[in-house]
């Protein structure tokens, strides 16, 4: 059976994605979309043989669609997540899930009520495959209990629109998520503190920032948030546990001497980093979606978590670095596990 | 549209290639498959939704397949894959293109007489990213005229039935295609020096073996071959210009530190270290089969080039390690390029 | 010219600097020994021709000493550098200066009121030859401006006399001192997170321990201090500027592969680590006083410096995390630059 | 005791080794000098307070000279090499140990008769660690029998005045005594491959060169001799055994991350590569002098078998890269050892 999948939102992520279930992965089509922009929906799907719709909610409905991705703007994510839950539809919501953890907490609710799991939300780490070793790694209990992480997220430049706050609802929100299930641990409180800020940023801009969290079992996360560091999209991640440290590993490229150096090239770019796990995370969530069993990846309480988390971390910034507790409601049974 | 495959054997490589073109790659089906096993046959057919047919030749003549993927016995891809160019179908024949220089310029020759490119050879090094890296820098210049290039091919162990001569035909000869690509070059002599063998072999088998390779334009080449090192799948590849040099880089992996070492794992297996090769290997040829021009990967040419090189180094293994000339036939103009 | 050294305390780190002003570098020989044991002072000096003295004071006024070494009990350490600077003596001083703030300004007062410098005081790391070719990176200005850096501290184990404090005082001074230099800037905050602490520790101990300093400049500094960490001797350094990195490096070691591993030796002692910063550092302070000019590595001033930052460091871990100013005097214009 | 050296040869290399017996190592001073420049002597013997002596047989007869080094023209290395065995005198010479296997036939010849070692030949790499490191591994039998060797042994750039045959003579002598010690087996086969030179050479100039040895075990080395490589001086040592490889490291060195890509500098020169090897292969010399025991680095009979295994390479470049058998004398039994 080929998936049909209905695509809410033809952006460039959407597209992306798009590409990615037309092109690259087997077991799926794109058999509906829709857009604000209907020209751009309408080139879409007959680029691609789909149906357009009008808006989200018809989408949905249609007897052609199996399953819904929402790549829309942010602000309607809840929405279009709310009608696919009340239609009983799997649903793949690029993050953030909602905007607000309010938002968030009613997709968690409609989802409990439904009585199982149709919601995965887009944190595409998970899925990468130097994370995955590391998980391995220290689920084997090789290095002991993790005490202690170190994190960077480097990006070569950011545009005008970003503003600081963006650091960790956009940025940082990767590694928040990729730590709650790395470590299978919870996070209860953010901090963040602002080194002297590049010159090479916007006025507005504070960059870079140093993001500190705390999880109930007291491992003690730094994560260097620097979104203008020019040379390259660069991330690091080591958990230093009681016996030992695992390292995200750099991607693999070719060494290069010439002219007194020793050289392999940065990944400029978040989409060449991470195009595999991208393309891991929808075989997988496809593969899902045809067994007709729960999807395995994010969860709705994930993308809720990750708004409480980054709701702490913009309080923090906001309060000059003030320590702030995570406001996070108890964890409905149903989600299972710690984190 | 949907490429249709007809598959011809469904030993272990034909039916990874099955999951494949399954399970993994966008714009691909298996509609038809044969074995020589009628029972394997008929078995994956109807786990694939395929039709079983009784022979290569039947399946080949078959309204429902766009396209064949040899991979039975190598005695008789000749056969099939002239078979296959008689029906002007577009064929991807795993290795070797046939087991004789004879039948590899019987197969050239009934492409050029069809008079377009329909024939693939499964050597996948040439789809790898590592390898895609190396040649765009040296295609880049930057490092001036190759001079060298040192190599090493190593498994961890091999089975009984593995024969000293298979270390050209079967183990170097990955090397042997992708080095003629990466360097644009024909290899025009090969010498074969045994050193002391490994106590960890079969008594029958030669093991390591270093081979040397000279190219038309006196690049030179040496390649160690060892089957039985023990460590792991190890492929090395270090290709030394007039400017500097450049090498293959080890697939990434999670970095550990415990018990007073740093330490990352080395594959055990050649599939693992160039699955992410095959898959892209079957994607492009996927899709010059969709959009009806000729393939891109190695030709009926590049399996015949192949064929007398590894002839050439068995012969010096034969001879006590003389060096031998490759003994290869004027290149039809329609095969463009040097090697 | 040879340099004759007193050497004051023979211990395990005065033995050391004996046998390296012995065995190893040029120019120096040590020609008069003392230690509160006497005996202990009697067998050292027969051993390497010296003459054993019945105190410091003693051994500093001897005619046959041109410079001395303090490698004492630390408590005495301000003692007997004063009675060096009283008797205008090049005096090499083991950290700490002295242990408390008190002491180090009367050293510094001494050696102001002396009118040039004779104390150097003994971090060894501003000699590691990675450190020096971090700072010829910096200072060349290729990276910009530096906003953070990243550090680990990690031993393998500590004897159970090690306290909480130590982290700071013995452990952490070393990356106080060498980021001073390493950046010419001043630290003015710090701040101790005590992550889960390892269950390898004992009891008492807060192991391991996150330290955050800023900088007069702005720069942000994380160290990661794990005394207990098991696995090795491990130095890390990252300095972060405005258009890239410089890492300090792991020492070389071979790569071996075997077992399905590759692996590099991690060092198990800061000796080991450290062999060649030692020898050089007392190579170059050999050469000052042997060309009679003021010594070149940490002065007095960094001896204080480094004792009010680790005080700011205890005064956080001692009141749970708080943010703690550094309480440092303004500098004299003797010691120069910034740090 | 100090032990007085007395050096014959005051050129570059010689003035080096004064420095370094003067400046860098404990032990050692320089009592008398000589050289062809008589004035060149007197200059530098004032400058180390040394005595300078007429000629090479006066300086060893000196009494005021406990051992020699020989660091003249390679011509007469013999003659000062057989005068101070005459004499009993501790000698270290430079290599070669003679220009001709004659002449260093003779030398063994003279010490077999004198009745204990005084000879050691300045081949420095069994001194660098990462060798020593290598040879530690091998030696400890976990990676099994040794079967392959791989090498490289690169250069910036070489003077006008290098030849071909200096490849072997003078560039690849330093990996035959390695290897030897490293394997402990001796060479018995040579045979050097000419790839394409590169245009970046003098007309006269066959460079690189691919050596080939065998061992008497049957080790396979082979080994990239480019003097021209342009980017930098680069060492690679790679020892294939039964059950794994054991590689010398590059030195350690700050990597850097800006414009796009990850680097470390690579050295341009042998001085700064092996300047630890150098000064560690004159402490351990000094302290065999100082002791009154044998040497320990290389022997005299090291010194013969280097010289008739570059003549074999250098026979076989010439032969047009023919397989040229070593010819080695027997070993006499007071050289012990297999190589």
């Amino acid at each position: 059976m080929t998936v049909r999948v209905g695509v809410i939102g033809t952006g460039m992520i959407g597209q992306d994605h798009i590409r990615r279930l037309t092109d690259v992965i087997a077991g799926a089509r794109v058999s509906a979309v829709t857009d604000l922009d209907a020209d751009r929906a309408a080139e879409v799907a007959a680029r691609v043989g789909a149906t357009a719709h009008p808006d989200g909610a018809e989408l949905i409905a249609s007897p052609e669609v199996d399953a819904v991705l929402v790549t829309s703007w942010g602000p309607t994510h809840a929405e279009h997540v709310l009608n696919a839950i009340a239609a009983g539809r799997p649903v793949f919501c690029e993050k953030p899930l909602a905007t607000t953890a309010e938002d968030c907490l009613r997709i968690v609710e409609a989802e409990r009520a439904h009585g199982r799991r149709l919601v995965q939300v887009g944190f595409m780490r998970r899925f990468d495959a130097g994370y995955r070793q590391m998980k391995e790694v220290l689920a084997s209990g090789s290095l002991g209990t993790p005490l202690m992480v170190h994190c960077a997220h480097r990006n070569p430049t950011v545009p005008d629109s970003y503003t600081s706050r963006m650091a960790a609802q956009d940025t940082a929100v990767h590694e928040i998520d990729v730590l709650r299930w790395l470590l299978d641990d919870e996070i209860v409180s953010a901090q963040v503190i602002t080194p002297r800020a590049t010159s090479k940023r916007f006025a507005h801009l504070k960059d870079p920032q140093i993001m500190l969290f705390e999880t109930a079992n007291g491992v003690r996360v730094d994560l260097e948030v620097f979104v203008n560091c020019q040379y390259g999209y660069d991330i690091r991640c080591e958990t230093v546990g009681e016996e030992g440290l695992v390292r995200l590993p750099d991607p693999a490229a070719v060494g290069v001497r010439t002219a007194g150096l020793h050289s392999t090239a940065v990944p400029q770019d978040w989409k060449a980093r991470f195009v595999d796990a991208f393309d891991t995370e929808f075989r997988e969530w496809i593969a899902t979606v045809e067994n007709g069993t729960e999807p395995t990846g994010p969860s709705a309480w994930d993308g809720y978590a990750a708004t409480v988390i980054t709701d702490a971390a913009v309080a923090s910034l906001d309060s000059d670095g003030a320590v702030v507790t995570v406001d996070m409601k108890p964890r409905p049974a149903c989600y299972g596990g710690a984190a």
